[in-house]
């Protein structure tokens, strides 16, 4: 079979162009390294076609992707400067959220999450980016922090263009059935399990 | 368990720092989407600490990696003009390799590849670069365009510090062996498979 062709055409009374130009929901699941990974090099690419990024970071921890985030919102800013690619936004979940204005519960999660979950729905009703990542947001969907149908919902009837990917483990089966595409990602083999830790410009 | 404390402490006389520091080989496999742009977001975190990467495309195909590429090398260029990052270096097997003087026969993929692979050799021996991705590497080792056995010895003996990421379907069992870090990408779902086609920002 040619590279690129369907296996089927779906009955859907659309065009190719117009399925080709549908925008897309991908999840990155499983236990292995680099759902987040890919997703960022994902948003590299929409960027050089001048897509407006918006990242989401929905889990307070370590991982905070220090190496991406410095590097993207180093590529907005040359977008700004020389009109290049497209602009970036990214956002964390800290202490509260850096758009809002009250300093945050230091320790209400849930609340956090449910608030970030909040804006990323006006941010869609609204259509600020053309591609979101909403990384880990899989963990507040099964902890009930945030509804599944709410956000399958939310996802399904988004209006224009945006593509949305969400990463995270164990992919609410509700949001692996509303998604485009789903990948999983298996570790076969970890160096920590062989006793080493994290390093610089491998973890971070 | 805490996050990134080992499972196990290998008897290698190695101390924690020294198996920190390990230089990796890391391979990104299956048939899942995903394998190369998880690398190249990988060299982006590489780039942010100062890594020179190196990136050699392995197949000669439709999937250039364009927006990967033009970003990459914006961020190289970046490293000339102000000193940010490192310096990136990105090489495909088109009509023979860019450091060929020969145009390259255009119809000897089998020769371009092991030209590709004796360069890599070069370079690992020489230490220039901190950070290779291998793309589609798996696919003239799976061939036998490239001895399997060099591979991995070479691997094995690098010299200094120097990550290796091997991306393609596939990988050979010797590799998978020879590995640190292996992924597995699994297609859970996918949009052609519905009909769709590839996509502006998403494909490319």
């Amino acid at each position: 079979m040619p590279q690129g062709v369907p296996l089927t055409v779906p009955d859907d009374n659309l065009t190719t162009k117009q399925r080709r130009n549908r925008p897309l929901l991908m999840v990155n699941t499983g236990d292995g390294k680099g759902k987040s990974t890919a997703a960022f090099g994902m948003a590299l690419r929409g960027w050089n076609q001048g897509f407006k990024v918006g990242v989401f970071q929905f889990v307070k921890s370590a991982k905070w992707r220090v190496g991406e985030q410095a590097v993207l919102e180093r590529l907005g800013e040359l977008h700004s400067q020389t009109g290049e690619g497209g602009p970036v936004e990214w956002h964390k979940m800290g202490s509260g959220w850096s758009w809002s204005r009250k300093a945050g519960t230091a320790d209400d999660h849930a609340a956090d999450a449910a608030a970030g979950w909040a804006e990323v729905k006006r941010r869609l009703a609204e259509q600020t980016h053309d591609f979101y990542v909403l990384d880990e947001f899989t963990y507040p969907i099964s902890w009930g922090w945030v509804d599944v149908d709410d956000v399958v919902e939310t996802f399904a009837n988004r209006p224009g263009h945006q593509h949305v990917v969400v990463t995270g483990r164990r992919a609410h089966p509700k949001l692996v059935e509303a998604a485009d595409l789903v990948t999983e990602m298996t570790k076969i083999k970890h160096p920590m399990d062989a006793g080493q830790k994290g390093q610089r410009g491998i973890e971070w």
